[in-house]
């Protein structure tokens, strides 16, 4: 059962007015609850507040919305605690007024178990969509999705976790939901999302935890040919942890296959802390 | 006042679950109500349902949608009349299942009057804020309006009626709200729209009007250069009509003054019979 509330009341109903709907004008964060705690809360906190900062929205009042969630996620043992944040209701027309009052939609949803959630490997697929570029909006995790919804219908196949997407000058950025690692020798390479993707909080945690794997951590432009000799490659999601990409399947192109699965497999051990 | 149906009911409410707000995954119009009647509407709908097809949601039933739309237009001699349609609720994840009902809400509201709504000529600015690149989506007028919304917020001289817009490459595109054309001897040029860019219904109305004005019409990038060297300078809207550009200010690099204004009259004339 899926619960949720708007403005902190139990509510399922928004205002057709509200800019999140009329324009995707807000973020969110996608979290896992696990022993009635969200895991790497902080992290989306901290993600959150410079969304709104970014896109000039005044969010709710940080420590009100910490215990909203902290009470919410203590509600359920497992689930996935879901939280939008828009810039509110306002009149026709781009521009804000200032003067909206933010709308912060809460929903919990049930833990997807089963054998697919569990697997800490995966077969990724290449999608043709290719990611928005925009350095304006590059990292966030804004209400316009389009991008990853057209790129998530490009498959049926429920052996395939993710697709890797690609921006549109070619480059290797991320998942439809999910971010992207490499590991090659000594360094652990993520791609640069300065001109499109989203930072995601697990791929934060991730890059964090870099000097305790001992590894250079370096974020640049990735290239087929990074993936080509990569030792070890991982993908990173908030909800579903970190998963070993076993093969990148590239229709009538090319298919990669990987052997590496030491520092994932580390991670998760690592994780499992938080 | 603005009244609202949803999925012709009377309401003003939404599903928090509704795609167009979770992802941005619908589209919309804008129309101008003139004379108890759409003007363009054979153009808004074919737009509309092009943005269907190409986003793979079932739109509304075509016929039962245009009556609704002049039904709801008749109830005022001037208005703007907004259309939304989402892909409809769905449970969580970019992926669609495939068997969400399109949500569509139809608002009117009151006809923008004074003196701003009748100038037929306009200052136009710089916006440092690219357009999102993707050709998925070029054209399409999407949710997905974030990068129209950081641009409108640019500026707040209400002496400036519009901001002009570039590609990530720094090809000029359209305005927050707005195309652009440009003549030039005999051609009357506007940016290709493959990569970025909403191809507004105006838009498609002035291409269609080309022979009219025995005029080459040519899609195509559009640099700085060729701003500078046109006869002539106009921005179109669907609400607003045909806006002679006087000026363009770019803030500490340049601002580029134009005469011509011979095209844009003898489109207003042709529009009035719409």
């Amino acid at each position: 059962m899926v619960s949720a509330w708007i403005n902190c009341r139990r509510d399922t109903k928004v205002d057709y007015r509200d800019r999140g709907l009329q324009y995707g004008d807000g973020i969110f964060e996608t979290m896992r609850v696990r022993r009635r705690r969200v895991r790497l809360l902080d992290f989306h906190l901290e993600r959150l507040y410079e969304g709104c900062e970014r896109l000039n929205i005044i969010g709710p009042e940080p420590l009100r919305l910490r215990r909203e969630l902290e009470r919410t996620a203590a509600l359920r043992n497992e689930a996935v605690l879901k939280l939008i944040v828009t810039r509110g209701a306002g009149t026709r027309g781009y521009r804000p007024s200032g003067s909206e009052q933010c709308t912060r939609i809460v929903s919990l949803h049930p833990y997807p178990g089963g054998a697919a959630m569990r697997a800490t490997s995966a077969r990724v697929r290449v999608c043709a969509t290719p990611l928005n570029t925009n350095p304006a909006l590059a990292g966030l995790k804004t209400l316009n999705r389009l991008d990853s919804v057209l790129a998530r219908t490009e498959w049926r196949d429920a052996q395939i976790w993710e697709g890797l997407m690609r921006d549109v000058e070619g480059n290797w950025i991320c998942g439809t939901m999910s971010n992207l690692f490499l590991k090659r020798d000594d360094a652990l390479m993520t791609p640069r999302l300065d001109r499109c993707g989203t930072a995601g909080v697990m791929r934060r945690w991730v890059m964090s935890m870099s000097r305790e794997l001992r590894l250079r951590m370096i974020e640049r432009r990735i290239r087929w040919e990074d993936l080509e000799s990569a030792d070890e490659v991982f993908m990173t999601n908030a909800v579903v942890g970190i998963r070993t990409v076993r093969s990148i399947e590239w229709p009538q192109v090319a298919t990669l296959g990987f052997r590496g699965a030491a520092v994932a497999k580390r991670l998760r051990e690592l994780l499992e802390e938080q």
